[in-house]
C-alpha cells in the first residue's frame, strides 16, 4: 500500500464538502455528490454486526435521493431542525479498479428551531467512491449507527 | 481551482493551534493568531440568514481582543470552566491577493470547575487568513453559532 | 522547524486507526498501537497542572495493554457498551532522535446497550510516535481528560 498524500486529502474534503451542504440547508446539492445508480443505506452497528441487509433507509439511486430531498421540504424539515457534523479525519485506502475506500467517523448534533442543542447520532460513514473525471462521487455511502434509538422518519441526510 | 495540499493542511495545523490556545489556557496567545486589524465576530446562522450584521461580539482590532483577554482574567473565568473544541478538517479556497477562504466546523464542549460536562455550542468558522512571511493569521475571524440559545457574557473565545 | 505534510498525515491515520480498533470492538489489536515498552497513561487535566505524576490508569508495557484487554473481555465490557471517539486534526512536532510529539483533542461518546447516548469523555492525547520502519507507535501516549468526574474502573481504552 502506498501512502497516498493527494489521494488522502481529497475525501478528506469530500467529506467536509458533504457535511457542508446538509449543514448549511443546500439539500438540493446532496444528491450530487452520489454517481447517478449510488446507493445510500442508514443502518446500525447492531443490524452489521448481525450481518442483516437492510437498513432504515435505502436509496440505490441518485433520483431516489432527489426525491427524498424533495419530501423532506415538503414536510419543512429544515424549519424545525438543522445539523451539525463534526467528523475525524477518515481512514483511506484504495482498492482496484479505481475504487476508494473510506471510513470516517461522526458525531451529529441536533440545533431545533428553538436553539435546544443535543448530541443527535453518533458512528462511521463505509464509503466506496469512485473519480469522475476529478470528481469524487459517493458509489456507495453506508452510515452506520451506533445506536439503534433514532427517529430517522424525517430525519435529515445523515 | 488548483489543490493545494500545502495550504490546506497549513489551515487545519493553525486551528489546530488556535483550539489548542484556548482548551489550554494560553488566552494571552489569543490575540496574536490574528493581524494587527483583525476582525472576530461571533454571531448565529439565524443573523446571517437574515444578514444582520450584528453579533453577540465584534473586535476590530487585535488590542480589543488583548482588552477582552484581560476582562476574562480579572473575571476569572478560567476557574469556573474550560473548554474542548473539536474541529473537522476544513474547506479551503484560495482568493485573490494572497488571501485564503476557510470554513470549519466545530462542536464545544464545556467542562464545569465541578467536572460536569455539557455540549456548549456547536457551528462553523467563517475565515479569512493571510499569511505574514508563513505564518498564517486571522485577517477576519466569524463564529456562526448554530443555537441562539448561549451565554456569551462571559465567554471564553470560541 | 519544516512543514513534513507526510509526516503530520501519518500521525492522523494512525490516530483514525487508533480509534477505529476501540470503537469496533478490534479491541486485541489495541496494544500493537504500542512499543514493546510503550507507556500508556490516564489522567486528568488537574492533575496535570499539578505536576501530579500518577493517573488513574497507568501502563508500562504492552504485556500489560494485553492483561487489560484480557480483563474488559473477562467482564463482557463490551456487551454493555460501545464508544465513538471524534478526533480534531493532530498538532505534529518532530523531535531529536526520531521522536515525533502529537497532541490531538477527542470527544468520545459512549453507547449503552439500550442505545442512550451520552457524551462521556473530552480531552487530549498527548502523544511520543516513534517509527518501527515505516508503522508508527507510540511509545507513550498520555490521555488527559478535561473532567475529574469519570469512571475509569471498567472504562475502554480512551
Amino acid at each position: 500500500m502506498t501512502f497516498d498524500i493527494d489521494l488522502r486529502l481529497k475525501i478528506q474534503d469530500l467529506n467536509a464538502r458533504y457535511a457542508e451542504a446538509i449543514d448549511d440547508n443546500k439539500l438540493e446539492a446532496w444528491p450530487d455528490f452520489f454517481t447517478e445508480d449510488g446507493r445510500y443505506r442508514v443502518t446500525t452497528a447492531e443490524n452489521v454486526e448481525r450481518a442483516l441487509p437492510l437498513g432504515m433507509i435505502y436509496a440505490t439511486s441518485r433520483a431516489m435521493l432527489r426525491d427524498r430531498v424533495r419530501s423532506l421540504r415538503d414536510a419543512n424539515v429544515y424549519e424545525a431542525q438543522r445539523y451539525r457534523h463534526v467528523v475525524s479525519p477518515p481512514l483511506v485506502e484504495a482498492e482496484e479498479g479505481g475504487v476508494v475506500a473510506a471510513q470516517t467517523s461522526f458525531i451529529i448534533a441536533r440545533i431545533m428551531h428553538t436553539g435546544e442543542t443535543t448530541l443527535f447520532a453518533t458512528g462511521r460513514y463505509q464509503d466506496r467512491i469512485v473519480f469522475d473525471d476529478d470528481t469524487p462521487r459517493f458509489a456507495e455511502k453506508t452510515v452506520i449507527l451506533d445506536s439503534r434509538l433514532i427517529d430517522t422518519l424525517l430525519a435529515l441526510p445523515l
